[in-house]
């Protein structure tokens, strides 16, 4: 690629190794993505459950609050425990999914200029009843007082604390505008009846962002760049989605769109032209009317899963904490305000309510905890003389795919017949299972890969195997 | 890499674009890394104050709260902002850099075996009831109700959480043993007196890691492992550090050692021995005797700031909760214990008080929030002839040098002159600056390298400066 005088090669060796010296070991080969050596076996992991659906029940106290598919189907394969109510452990394969739609979402928020920044949980007070919401907020915050009696809640939303923070910025300019920070961080609600386990919780964990902006039609703008964000978010999930108006709420502000997974068990009710593709949230519009605003078509009704909400906020925040700018006139100016929320762990629990069957889980592709699972012949079988076959593809794909490093699982429970695997691979949804069965001994040997995502099943010889995952996208 | 049939061909392309039928904007090409149109550039970052000393003892409320060097630095450059006492914001520099951090954590952890999960925030209050815990951790636990009257604290550690969860798994075998739970999380302590900045907050990220094993040979065992991935890991960072013996305090357990960096305002007092590598903290010593009780020889003193803390806990929660395994013989058997934690913004604190002078930062080099920072000529200058010249190294950089995607700035507040830039890029201690002076002018044009961690300088062309930055190592 690049072109360079060999007299500086010596040179160049050098003054890397000095720049160096206060990294020790960065010569030593860090051992993150398991080689030939170390392979991810499934009978390690701290996961599958496979818990019959009345031990499910009685992990969440009572059957009654087991209430849809998504809840039941993590619960079932061990992705979640309750740990009180409305507060669950995320099990491994669980924590894997949100660390790449965090990725996912890192990239879309930074790719519009977003900056990530980490504001703390406990929010004083005054902060709050600096803008009222200590009272209007109700028994929705959890609150507490320190040592010294000092009143803080535990903060289920930051526009008090991320103006204040762009407040103390004294020298904030119009050239340094838009503004856009993030950050995503465990957020908490007291949700008088929490449910719906991930959907609905007290403790999750929220992508928000805050866009500060110098004038109202820049904040338009702004507004617009991250709705497109996260249509562009979903579409790479390959999430159905809608984006409907709706309530601004205790948020406040003058504009504000959901946007919503169209599935049954959703807890909001939608309108929808399918002339015009104007889209709200039941509670802003007037029922009786049953007319779409904008073309006088009639509107049909769906229900959704409302996994992001945008706002614009103008100055109702700015103005109470002095969030100012320089203008280009050198004056001070009141920043106008966007606020941007994702729900992070209600995704993943929403895509496996829209994209899963009764029986089995399915990941958006690109969020798989793992992107490929092996399953090779049961111990003592006929077929067992083809284990070595599917070691050597194990570390075949770990070594020439190299995106696939660390996401593929070798169920080696061989005391287990294939289908009792399969149908456990089935139920935890990898995009795609690899058996070694009877064709597994011909020469050269076959391996029936099932890509679960579509149901198709192929044989393909290795190579085969290694072209196809070659074109596997991870995050 | 890999032969296949061309026969295949058509097959693999038809299947692997079915299989993606779910995550319709697949190929579309996504954007997290700015290549050509869009450079990272300084003037947009909300990060660098360059606030003068006394606006800093402005911001903690009054100059005797700045009590270290890393805190004052951090707020001089903006890495930190104080939120609340012992609470901070993490701007974006800073949450860059703990993002590192917790990459190299988490390679080191799961080389080891460790399994990421994630435990609430809010802990019930009879799972620390059942270990005596609720009122011997007294005024540190934050504590308070929810909108039921039900009592919780703010989880400042997890050792009742993990092994009620492990205590629910009613079908562990001794084959799944050791299992090494972990997570990085938020957590909370009532700090009569925070302090020191990211050092002793009441707010923190930690990494805690939980083993579980199947005797207290194995639990030994696996300590051993773990403590030798915290020695790598420090090792990986360049940071010096020191493994003392030192008291269980409220964890309990049989056996304990800090990891500390021996650094004068490091708050704890350890004892050395020269001679056979003894080491302890003073509190578990009779300090009167100042003898090792391993060799007899004389021991000496210094201060450490404790990174890291390691416990064997025998049975001492597996007993309360139940945490039993299905041993070789069929029967339940206690599981043996360890817990392990790892300060993680304790550490980017303490690396930064340890690594910088007293003007200017300096970060492991592996943490560094970015690797690169150029400055191109003063506007109006007589090199600025020169801008273009390094817009297009930078571009050549980030196309040519694939790990330093997202890791190189362009200084290009050009109204300032370079020695001002400079003073910047020193003060945030960027690994790597490249200055377009007057020899940028010549042909070839040569840049000015700065290795800041090692404080040598260099001239270089274009393929010199891609030949020394290609040898740079990120995680």
């Amino acid at each position: 690629m690049t072109h360079f005088s060999s007299r500086y090669q010596g040179v160049m060796e050098g003054l890397l190794t000095r720049c160096r010296t206060l990294s020790a070991l960065a010569t030593r080969s860090h051992h993150c993505a398991p080689g030939k050596r170390q392979r991810l076996v499934l009978s390690r992991m701290f996961q599958p459950q496979n818990l019959r659906e009345d031990q499910v029940f009685s992990l969440e106290g009572k059957a009654g609050d087991l209430t849809c598919k998504s809840q039941r189907l993590m619960l079932q394969v061990g992705l979640i425990l309750p740990a009180s109510p409305g507060c669950y452990h995320l099990m491994p394969y669980t924590v894997r999914a949100m660390e790449k739609l965090v990725r996912v979402i890192d990239q879309e928020m930074q790719a519009i200029g977003g900056q990530k920044i980490n504001m703390p949980t406990l929010s004083p007070a005054e902060l709050w009843r600096a803008t009222s919401r200590w009272d209007l907020m109700g028994r929705e915050l959890l609150r507490l007082r320190d040592r010294h009696g000092k009143e803080y809640c535990l903060a289920p939303t930051h526009e008090e604390a991320v103006t204040a923070l762009v407040a103390s910025q004294k020298k904030l300019s119009y050239k340094q505008l838009p503004l856009l920070l993030y950050q995503v961080t465990r957020k908490f609600r007291d949700e008088p009846r929490p449910r719906f386990g991930l959907l609905r919780g007290r403790e999750f964990y929220m992508k928000d962002m805050y866009t500060f902006d110098s004038s109202p039609e820049a904040a338009q703008e702004t507004y617009g760049l991250v709705c497109d964000a996260y249509s562009r978010l979903f579409d790479r999930l390959g999430l159905p989605w809608m984006k409907a108006r709706a309530d601004v709420g205790s948020i406040g502000g003058t504009k504000s769109h959901e946007f919503q997974l169209p599935v049954d068990i959703g807890e909001d009710r939608l309108v929808v032209c399918p002339s015009c593709h104007f889209s709200a949230n039941t509670e802003i519009l007037d029922l009786s009317q049953k007319i779409c605003p904008d073309c006088q078509g009639p509107l049909t009704e769906t229900k959704g899963i409302e996994v992001g909400h945008t706002f614009y906020l103008s100055t109702k925040y700015s103005s109470v904490f002095g969030a100012h700018f320089t203008n280009a006139h050198g004056d001070s100016s009141l920043a106008e305000m966007g606020c941007y929320g994702l729900g992070v762990t209600r995704i993943l629990a929403a895509a496996i309510e829209v994209l899963s069957t009764e029986d089995y889980i399915r990941w958006p592709s690109l969020l798989a905890p793992y992107q490929v699972c092996l399953i090779p012949p049961k111990k003592g079988s006929k077929e067992a003389a083809a284990t070595e076959t599917v070691e050597h593809l194990y570390d075949d794909i770990t070594e020439t795919v190299a995106q696939l490093r660390g996401e593929v699982l070798l169920d080696d429970r061989t005391h287990l017949t294939i289908g009792n695997r399969l149908k456990d691979a089935d139920k935890l949804g990898y995009p795609f299972v690899i058996i070694a069965g009877k064709r597994a001994l011909e020469d050269p040997a076959h391996f029936e890969v099932r890509c679960q995502n579509t149901g198709e099943v192929v044989f393909l010889t290795k190579e085969g195997v290694l072209q196809l995952l070659s074109g596997v996208r991870v995050v």
